[in-house]
């Protein structure tokens, strides 16, 4: 299937190179894609000349400019304008016609979101609504990362609470306690491991807990 | 102690209700903390006059106007001023004057989260450069999700893949081959349980996995 | 059936009041139509305040404002924002979800357009091209009036030509020799009455005349 | 007689390439038509370069610049400005002066295009105004298309009513009825052509009807 | 005749109360007339709130605003606008369709101007144009005034030359020589007072005199 | 004497070529003067390239800049600056630090006028004041120009008035009854000449008229 | 004399409460003066409404507004407005003419500070200008403080050099070797008191020296 | 010890040429130090080309630039950008980092100062409150100059007053009766020289006189 061959390139087309195309792209190059930056500021585009495979200054709102850098050829793209909303729409609605298959597109707001989806993105994110959801969970201090990886289905990190610590996670009967697992686990001074029904927590200790979001709060909490 | 006590409070300032902060803000309020919102906007303070504990209107770069709503009594403050790097600082600033224990500051760039650090916040966020990253690692469709939990150490979701399906984990030494730890798995139309080494994948399965980076991305390539 | 109900009433929302939307509203309401007119500018609103059946001073942009002026009552909308293609986009987008049946949104551009309608406007128009494009027949001042009312047929108002004064449309045989129709005829001094075979021109009359666009210029430029 | 002859050539002068002057430009070149472009705008006069039949980048409001351009050789010309009321008067002040025959003018509104005329300008289109007007007659559904030929007599297209369908014209008698005539019809997947006292209406035509603008819109409601 | 009565009155509009129209309509209160002073700014309005007979804050290019101060029943206005070309237009035109039947304009250029004649405006003056070149005339300061009354026709105001003091006119017989008259004579510390043949010009005097341009020129430089 | 040599010369510089310094400059040059024209833009000073003896395009705020284009050799400058007080002020400033012996500058208001002088001009024109008090006076329509030569001491010109056609001046003792002196008269068709005491006035001529100002006025009133 | 009586009066007018003006005005309050401060921004004004004997918001640039605030009784102003030179420079005009005996003006740049001098200012301060030079001498580290209280003489604070230490100044010859005066020094942990030839410098000691600029500039890099 | 070594040497670094700057600049220049200026602005760079050692046309916010000019090799800079906040402290944030010994940077506001110590410059200098303090001193005419140069002790430059006249300063006890010393003094027409207890002042003299604040202020009042 040409199709499905197309999709498993590992090319792709940014279009605006701001924080967060950038970082994106970047990010990209570094995993072994290759990646097509293009931002209609030449100042932004030659910072970007040497890290990114190829760069070029376009404006993307313009049909003809679209064409002319091959975006038609892309089976995958990021519309990461983000300060104004015109722009990210008229690109978005211009790829959707060129016929892109996996467009992503960054939105600054809901409605942003919804009209990107109506116009034909496949996938949209909101950063700034997203870290802010986010962050709200680590500012008690007592978890050191957090991650909502499904609507009522929560990872975080956290330190090995008081009462864990000395027994093994079985004695401990976390998992019926509190509903939830210990994933991981990090000893002062080492990488993280996986944890088994064996594993001992000790003082200091780093953990990764899988669960349901209430749960692994309520288990945050209790620590 | 009264400082550590001072920190087990569930208070906390909000400065600057964009995005990010409204965000934060309103997610705190779920889960049953005190939120005092500011922003210099009275507009914007309308609208989430209602949906946070306390809303008042005032411009944060003035030492006055910071001292007035009595933000010297706070333990933990969450500085959300996105666009104008000077009042950003400037607030950041105050606050670490005015003896808040506890600082998180949004930043734009990365000299702008350092500058941040310089001045005295104790956290320093990036949304835009974090969201980059991570979605970089969702773009070719074989995670659904990422997050690196520390450098070098991740987790992802992902479907079962094809290899996998059909024998209990323990009989597919996902382990031993990849070096990683399938988490938690949900069935289609169920919810997550977590994973143990009788778990058998079915084919629809999304699994969770844990390991190190490198690992967890080349069992994800390998589906 | 409650829908057909809804449609077959004479209420419409015009959000817009530029020289567009004004235009069509006042000659809505002059034909018996409810007009809701809505503008940002408390200016403009205040100048239909009495012309218009309602006006209200609102943003369209503005999710609960639309919800507050009751758009969701309204079986048909027109979307007359012209100027900010971002403003036209969504409020489209936001009477869509709000289940509005029939939507005509002006466009300012074809892509402009064709953003609307991806996003689920019913009719678009663009009120520059197509009176550009009219107007461009008018020119050569054999014409006095030009309207397309399909890809390659058309309606043209002119001077009765030459070399048909004086005879019966019968005995001229326009339509075998140009291909056209004669549809009305308007004396000096008179209204327009419909022609028939009978029909003699004299010098002065004005005709309209039907037929394939191609047909229709050519009877025109023989005059 | 000189002066016929100068404007029975097809040579015209565009002044604005907007998207009414753009439109209206396209449209006479696909006419055969000479058309000289001109836009103050390099950007805009490059995108047009190809398609029209010569194209200048010019300041319109500058006595010099027209006269450089020839502009008093022409017989016929647009101007199309629209943003800019000023433009738009002092440039066809001039070409008033230069001796042009026959000037077309884009108004805004109904004291832009009073000015224009005493200015001296032989035409005036507002297109707003005008779309406005017409889109007015079509947001019922009952008519497909509509114009108004005149003070009080119009065109429209809709499709055949239920009481129509089945008989012959002559024997619904709906000129005597209506005061209408059906000018043209349209079977499902074919072309429109002319309608006779016989013509015999089916379900699902669509039909051409003119008379008195109060009698068609009758008409179209009765459906 | 009811017509030349209304002219004879004196009551006048001045609209746009800038330097040149401020001065105009102080000076011909000053004179007894009954001034109506217009203009957009409220500040402006309220400083010449007690000096002029009446004032109005209106924004003049508004038709609906010009009716309801009554600007139709005035015989003379003057449109003062100068900065704004459009507003000055717009206003001008207004006035004529009102009208007014004696329209005094300020132009800022010779377009300018002939857009007020061919939109209707009745006199145009140019203060900048006609200062410039009134004191091209005083540079070098032989003639202490100079004012073209006609093409071709001057009056100056100058010191007496060294060649006719002591005599009288009618000896020096300037009039023969330099085909000039003197008109006004002023001693040192005494008004001005008209002269004769008999008047003998003393050392200090200053004098009027009028002629052809270029004779009271000659004259002025032989001093 | 050097200095007044220097004075004698007809070398001036023209610093501002807007409307009042580009009418001043090219009257100048008519009359066979040397102008230095100088403006801060491209544009205008190309405009002036060719009409003028000399144009730079110069900062006149910039002292280098003055002295480059050797300001210092000229013995008369007029700042014609309007726009900008502070430019008007800078330029005047530092012509009068280089030592330029007469200087005129342009004002905008009475402040401004009393600044200039403050530092340094020589003389100082209001247009817009000026002409605004001069045309007051023309409103009536009983003058058609007036000039005050002196506060206080008028010229104007005006229709012979119906009471003294057909006599000679001396018989109709205008000087006696209106302390006036009739200076000049204009016969229909012909060019003004000196009024003595025998010129009989006919009906349409035009008069010249010489006297104190309230007395020329109520003279003009009279007719 | 009541005029001198006026001057040693310590009433001041300062008008713009910017950095410059406001610490002025702080300053001069706390020293016992009255202090009328005067600024057009109605925040600034309130600002310091407390902290000045009075506060007015005015605009400075208004003749009217100065005769107000009764600005001719005083006989010191401060015109510290330095942003905009235009109402530097109306404001020091207008206080000229008003008859303030004593003005100091604010200037930004040299130009500037001669033109207030031309308009009639008393006293120019350079802040910037003077800031940088003084500034110039203690980047290097030598000295502690530096002023030059007149052409070529100044005074500076340093470290007491090495040479110098544990011997009287009579001893040392400072006088004789350097050409200058140790004025007065300050011991660790005390104040200054005055130096006399038995002053005996000890390590750590803080002095003051006068002399000619260059005798100390070379006594300190002698250090 | 490098360290001490490059500190001794004469190169600096002075990022912004404003008022500020450049007066520091060229001081420096003229005391033999080799400055590195450095400018955003291209004109402001070729302004101070030829004067200061080296000059550079960069965005000091931007890291790379900085890195390019070679920042990191000074061991003395000076941040002496005003207008702007953000840069002010992105630049001053960057040297620190660079690793510069000691930077001086200019603040606008105290808190602006204070942000820049906790960012890391190590002196911080606010021009306009300085010379705004300074001035307080000087307005009442009875001192010449004044310069605190401890909190607590300064130097004042005064006319000699009255009752010192005619006697050595020994006989008058100044130092008694007022706590103050005079260390210079100034005849007519000559330069300053020290002053002894044998100094003996004359009508006219200046004197610079030091002691603690409030002495000196009152010795000055006493004249």
């Amino acid at each position: 299937m040409p199709q499905d061959n197309k999709l498993s390139d590992k090319r792709i087309l940014v279009i605006g190179l701001g924080r967060f195309g950038s970082s994106l792209a970047l990010e990209l190059v570094h995993h072994g894609w290759e990646v097509l930056g293009v931002d209609s500021s030449p100042r932004v585009v030659q910072i970007f000349g040497e890290s990114l495979t190829h760069t070029v200054i376009a404006d993307s709102t313009d049909d003809e400019a679209l064409r002319q850098i091959g975006a038609a050829q892309f089976s995958r793209a990021v519309v990461a304008i983000g300060t104004h909303l015109e722009e990210s729409i008229l690109t978005t609605s211009q790829l959707v016609d060129l016929g892109v298959k996996d467009i992503w597109a960054k939105a600054t707001s809901r409605r942003h979101g919804r009209i990107l989806e109506q116009v034909g993105a496949h996938h949209v994110v909101l950063p700034e609504h997203d870290m802010g959801e986010r962050v709200a969970h680590l500012v008690s201090g007592r978890m050191l990362d957090y991650v909502e990886l499904e609507e009522g289905f929560s990872l975080i990190k956290t330190k090995a609470p008081q009462t864990l610590i000395g027994r093994s996670l079985r004695e401990t009967k976390v998992r019926q306690r509190f509903g939830i697992t210990v994933v991981s686990v990090k000893r002062v001074g080492a990488s993280f491991t996986y944890a088994t029904e064996e594993t001992v927590l000790h003082k200091g200790d780093v953990i990764v807990v899988a669960g349901r979001t209430k749960d692994v709060e309520r288990f945050a909490e209790s620590s």
